[in-house]
């Protein structure tokens, strides 16, 4: 339970102004986010509730596909981006130490859960093995862009997977599709979601995917085949010829500014040959092994939400993630007792409380009904002498008429 | 559920010998940590779980406390580091970016939470205010030590509290210990752990006060009077003199090795100073903001937890931090479905379950059971076709007698 009483929060009477970009200023006004330096953010307390409501249903679905959450570490030794030429890259991140030496701030974990995992990757038995974690990682961004968007630091869901066959890859690659369009589902943004076609950057030669959601002031400019759904990056359109559908051959397509929130990878053997990663086969023969990766960035999902559902005064947060299931507002001091024992019952059913117990001066009706709003919690309870004289209280939820309900 | 048919993890058959520590050892024969380098560590799936447990304990007691948790950047700029005098502390990280310009990666929060507290703290009426955050913290640290014990990554609750008064302030701070002694009852430390008088550090001239676990492998040195329970750690102890207890002037002590899991530290206006934090009184005059921190060393308590329950051959973990409640071991595949029915009922509970349902060869009985003890899951359930006969399962808790249990 937050009890605003005791909670170090005020929200902003006015939006400040920050010039391309309404949804930001809301959730500064709302006092969800605070910035440190460009590209690098504090969540406070409610800004953090979205963020973990978000990494929990991502976490949910992950573990109900049966991959395994571990957290690898934040550092690393340079010796092993070496192995895999990626020792010299400008946006990654050295961290230098006593002598010479450095370490990396990792800006993705290949190099640490290849080496990892080989300790128990051993014959096709163990092939299909995945794990993930929900961890920050670090990118040194010459311009750090449009908030939260393009971070200095960020918080990403990254998952690997090992197999034995480019057949198994393929088939697990596809059920990890299915999972990530569960995900979208329960975040409320399927319905403006692309997979699309993009460039394999350094990882593979191949094509890679991209979950693209269609937004006006997104970064990408996608390529959307209504006769398939299938949607392709400009960067893999040739442009200098007609558009061609690669999957259904189809010539109409719309363009779409849309903001990526996660990529799939197939990499191949390009980190499991460098670790010496095999797996004997059933006839016992050593085999390379293949291995792809599944990012899904979980802060930036949290500004994608917000745009998504910015209305004109605040940010209509799906239920699944929004900062709390119910608001009760007090309106007299002598209903606090009474309020806080319902509080104690809704969270005893595992609910979500925020209880607006604010009494000084100058925090009215008004400010606590606002304050509800500008956070969007989707249901609102209101006691006072009156709603009680009626053995109950108001209860109302999100776009729906109010009634009196008993306790 | 976690399913070790699809579990990408091995126990191993004998305990790889790490010569002064044998906690150490289980953690890895049971695949609860890996060394990615001296000092930085993975926490594969059931150390997560271990980890979580005990940062969920602290949070709900913060929380219950009415800490507001939130989540602060981990890069900072440098300029804010010379306003307190600590740009070039060599045990603090800088990370190079472009130019001659580096970021700090935030060995603590003081620079970071001082400036975002100021936002919304102006008067009297904010005094009491008190936020938290559990995060990773980095350390350049020049030898690191003992496993997870001095780490140059590590896992911490870093809470800070603003006051008007010293006189408020030493009342939070009496606070603050008791919600302490409340998680430590929780973690099942209590018995053995002893606030210690100790050096104000690079903080304040006055003491500190540190939190300590006797473990004979402990780092530090303290001085326990038992006639008050007061304990003195060595380096603020006179040694040329004869030992007289601060508290209560007695001069009888015995001397024990012992752990450092956290520190409390009065702050005074160190930060608060630099950053122009102020508060109006009521009567509406300007005063210096007086401010505590209050740490807890969460990656640190799992390995003090560990060594603190180390049997000959398992860490007898308390059950508040298990990695599970219920280990369940299914003999036969035609039981599979009857058990994960059951493991389905438990978690509706709420209860967390590991289900061993691993049936290729080699896998028996005998390690099934055998990798139940080693992980120290509390609660036990087999299910056969022998049980089932007597409509069952056969239930065993930690230390007690198996018995027969309807379904």
């Amino acid at each position: 339970m937050i009890k605003l009483s005791n909670f170090p929060i005020k929200t902003l009477k006015t939006r400040p102004q920050i010039s391309d970009n309404i949804s930001t200023s809301i959730l500064l006004q709302a006092w969800f986010i605070r910035q440190t330096m460009a590209g690098v953010y504090n969540y406070t307390t409610l800004g953090l509730k979205v963020l973990r409501n978000i990494e929990n249903i991502v976490r949910e679905e992950m573990d109900n596909y049966w991959s395994s959450e571990i957290l690898m570490s934040w550092l690393s030794p340079m010796d092993i981006w070496e192995k895999t030429w990626r020792a010299d890259i400008d946006e990654y991140f050295k961290v230098p130490t006593y002598g010479d030496k450095n370490y990396r701030l990792n800006p993705t974990h290949e190099e640490i859960v290849t080496p990892l995992m080989t300790e128990f990757i051993n014959s096709y038995k163990d092939s299909w093995a995945s794990v993930y974690q929900i961890q920050t990682k670090y990118r040194n961004e010459k311009r750090a862009k449009s908030w939260l968007l393009r971070g200095r630091e960020f918080i990403m869901k990254d998952a690997y997977s090992f197999h034995i066959t480019d057949e198994e890859f393929v088939e697990y690659y596809e059920w990890m599709k299915k999972v990530y369009m569960k995900i979208f589902e329960r975040l409320e943004l399927l319905d403006d979601t692309y997979i699309t076609l993009a460039d394999g950057w350094v990882f593979t030669e191949k094509y890679s995917h991209e979950f693209q959601v269609v937004l006006p002031i997104g970064e990408d400019e996608i390529y959307i085949c209504d006769s398939c759904w299938t949607s392709h990056n400009k960067e893999v359109v040739d442009l200098e010829n007609w558009f061609e559908c690669t999957k259904c051959k189809n010539k109409d397509h719309r363009i779409e500014k849309a903001s990526e929130v996660w990529n799939i990878f197939p990499l191949e053997t390009k980190f499991t040959k460098p670790f010496w990663m095999k797996m004997l086969d059933a006839n016992n023969k050593e085999q390379d092994v293949i291995m792809g990766c599944y990012g899904i960035g979980v802060s930036r999902l949290m500004w994608v939400i917000a745009e998504y559902n910015m209305k004109d005064k605040w940010i209509a947060w799906p239920e699944s993630v929004a900062p709390a299931d119910y608001y009760i507002i007090v309106i007299w001091e002598e209903n606090i007792e009474k309020a806080e024992d319902f509080a104690k019952k809704l969270e005893s059913k595992w609910k979500t409380v925020i209880l607006d117990d604010r009494m000084w001066k100058k925090v009215g009706f008004g400010q606590k009904a606002g304050d509800c709003e500008l956070f969007w919690i989707p249901r609102r309870i209101v006691i006072s002498p009156k709603t009680l004289e009626q053995w109950g209280f108001e209860f109302t939820k999100r776009w729906e008429k109010s009634e009196i309900v008993n306790f």
